[in-house]
C-alpha cells in the first residue's frame, strides 16, 4: 500500500499542477528535490508570479523512520517506525475575487496500523454563496461515493479545525477535514474524542479507494470558481482587504495548524512547510469594515453554516 | 508598590510617545482605552502612517484577578491571586534603514510574591555595527547602574529567547530580557533554570530603581539610530527585503513568544497584543541572498555576538 499511496499522490500532484498552469495560462511550477535526513523526502512544485496565480505550492512527499518516545500519532500502538507520503498545496490567487485555497492528502502508518487523512478547505475574501456551495457540493459527491454519512462528519470536522479562537472567526468557508480512514477505532489512543472513526473503519483497499477518488475531486472543486471570477474587476481598496485578510490565514497557520507548528518545531523542512505562507500579507490595528460593505458581509462567511441547504 | 509601578510605566508611555511623535514628524498617536472582563484594563497607542513609523504601537496595561488552576507563572507560591501592570511597544518604521525594535517593561505579583521583568531588542534589516553597540551599551549602562553582573546575564537571555530554531537566526542583534527581578530565588518553581536569579534577589525597592532606569535607557538607545538613519536613501528591492524580513518577526512573535501565543489562547486583547504585527509582510519559497550582497550581510548579525567587545 505504501508504494501505491505514493504513486497515487505522485499522480494527482502532476494532474493538480498541469491544470494550474493550464488555468493561469502564464506561471509554471518549478520543482525542487529534498531529502530528510531521518528518511525520506519530497519534490515541492511551486509557481511565483503567475498571471492568476500570486504563489502557489503543491508539494509531494514521502518519509519515513522512528518517532521519538512519547510522540503520539493518535493511535495506539508501541512501534515508533512511521510511514508518511501525500501531497500539499496552498493556492493564493493574484485578485481577491478568487478565494485562497488548501488541500492535502496523505497515507500514514505507524507500525502496523495504516490510514487514510487529508482534506481541503477554501478561504474566499469577496465570497459568492454559489462558490461556496459548489465548492462543498464537489466535494460531498467524492465522500458520497464512499458513504454518504461520511461528508456530514467531515465537514463539520473541518469547521472545528479551521478555526481562530482569538478571532471567533472560521478560516474560510470551510470543505471537509478527515483522519484515521481505515482504522479500527479500537486503535485510537481516545476514541470518545473520534465517534466518526465507526463510520470510516472500512478495509485499506476501500480507504485506498477513497483517498483515489477525493484527491481527484480537488480540481473540480476549485477551477470552475477560478474561472469564473478571474475576470472580476477590483480595486485597490479591494486588494488591500485581500492582504488583511491573508494575515489571518498567517495567524491560523503559526498559531494553531498542527501540521505547520508541529512540522516546525520537529525539524520539518521549514521551506516546504511555510509554502502555505501568502507572498504579501497586511495587520492594521483594531480595523472594522464598514456597516453594510462587501468587506463586512465577508464576516458571515466566517462562521460554521450549512451551505448544501442554503439557498 | 501596585500603584507606584503602575504609574511608573504609565508616565514611561506618556514620555515615550511625545518623543516618538517629535522623532515622527507627523504621525500622532490615538489612545484607545480597554478594559479586562476578568478586571483592569489598558491604554494602547497606535500610529499609523507617520513620515517614519508606519506602524507603532505602545501600550499600557494594569490587569489583576485570579489565574486557571494549574497555570504557572514559575513562582512556587498557592496563591492565584495576580497583578501585572507594565507597558509593552513595538516600532516598524518605513524605511529598511532604521531597524524594528520591540521592548517591554512589567511589574508582577502572585500571591504574596513581586517582581520586575522586561527587556528591549533590536531588529535591523540593514544593520551597522556601530548602531547595535550603541544600542546594547545602553542598555548596559542602565543595568550597571544596578549590578554590573546584570547587562552579561540578560543579554543572553535575550539571545536564548528571541530565537528562530526553525531558521537558525536569532530574530535581531537582541539586546536585554529579564524576569524575577526582586524575587527570592528559593520560591522559584525550577531555581536551576535561573541561575541568575540570585543575582537579581534585590529588594523591591531597589527593583523598582532598577525598572525606572532601565524603562528610562529605551528612548536614547534607540532614537539616535533613528536619527541617524533616517536620511539614507534606500531602494524598492531594499524595500521588499524589510518586508521579507519582517515575515521572520511574524513567525517569530506567532510561534514562539509566549506573551503573544499565552496572550492569545487565554483570551488576551486580540487588538493589542497584535499591534506587534507588521503593517505589511512578505514571504517568498526559498530565498536567498546573493553571496557579498548587502542581504547577506544582515545573517551574520543574526546570531549571538559579544557586540560591545567587538571593534
Amino acid at each position: 500500500m505504501r508504494q501505491r499511496a505514493a504513486e497515487l499522490y505522485r499522480s494527482v500532484q502532476q494532474e493538480i499542477c498541469e491544470a494550474l498552469e493550464a488555468v493561469d495560462g502564464s506561471g509554471k511550477f518549478e520543482e525542487d528535490s529534498w531529502s530528510r535526513p531521518g528518511g525520506g523526502g519530497g519534490k515541492s512544485r511551486i509557481m511565483r508570479g503567475g498571471a492568476l496565480f500570486e504563489s502557489a505550492g503543491v508539494n509531494w512527499s514521502e518519509v519515513f523512520g522512528t518517532l521519538p518516545p512519547h510522540f503520539s500519532a493518535g493511535v495506539n500502538v508501541p512501534e515508533r517506525e512511521f510511514y508518511a507520503t501525500g501531497i500539499s498545496l496552498v493556492l493564493h490567487p493574484r485578485t481577491p475575487m478568487i478565494p485562497t485555497v488548501h488541500a492535502n492528502f496523505r497515507f500514514l502508518e505507524r507500525g502496523s496500523v495504516a490510514w487514510f487523512g487529508g482534506g481541503a478547505d477554501l478561504t474566499p475574501f469577496y465570497p459568492w454563496l454559489e462558490d461556496v456551495q459548489h465548492f462543498h457540493r464537489t466535494l460531498k459527491e467524492g465522500c458520497d461515493a464512499a458513504d454518504p454519512a461520511w461528508y456530514p462528519r467531515f465537514k463539520d470536522w473541518c469547521d472545528s479545525y479551521f478555526y481562530l479562537p482569538h478571532r471567533k472567526e472560521t478560516r474560510g468557508v470551510g470543505g471537509i477535514f478527515y483522519d484515521y480512514v481505515g482504522v479500527d477505532p479500537q486503535i485510537l489512543e481516545d476514541p470518545s474524542k473520534h465517534p466518526h472513526a465507526l463510520d470510516t473503519s472500512v478495509p485499506l483497499e476501500e480507504a485506498y479507494q477513497f483517498a483515489s477518488t477525493i484527491s481527484r475531486c480537488f480540481l473540480p472543486a476549485y477551477v470552475p470558481i477560478a474561472e469564473k471570477r478571474r475576470n472580476e474587476p477590483y480595486s485597490e481598496q479591494e486588494r488591500l482587504f485581500q492582504l488583511y485578510r491573508r494575515g489571518r490565514y498567517v495567524e491560523f497557520n503559526l498559531i494553531y495548524d498542527r501540521g505547520t507548528t508541529f512540522g516546525l518545531k520537529t525539524g520539518g523542512r521549514t521551506e516546504s512547510i511555510l509554502m502555505s505562507m501568502p507572498p504579501m500579507a497586511r495587520w492594521e490595528y483594531s480595523y472594522q469594515p464598514d456597516a453594510g460593505s462587501r468587506e463586512n458581509e465577508l464576516y458571515d462567511y466566517l462562521r460554521p453554516r450549512q451551505w448544501l441547504s442554503e439557498s
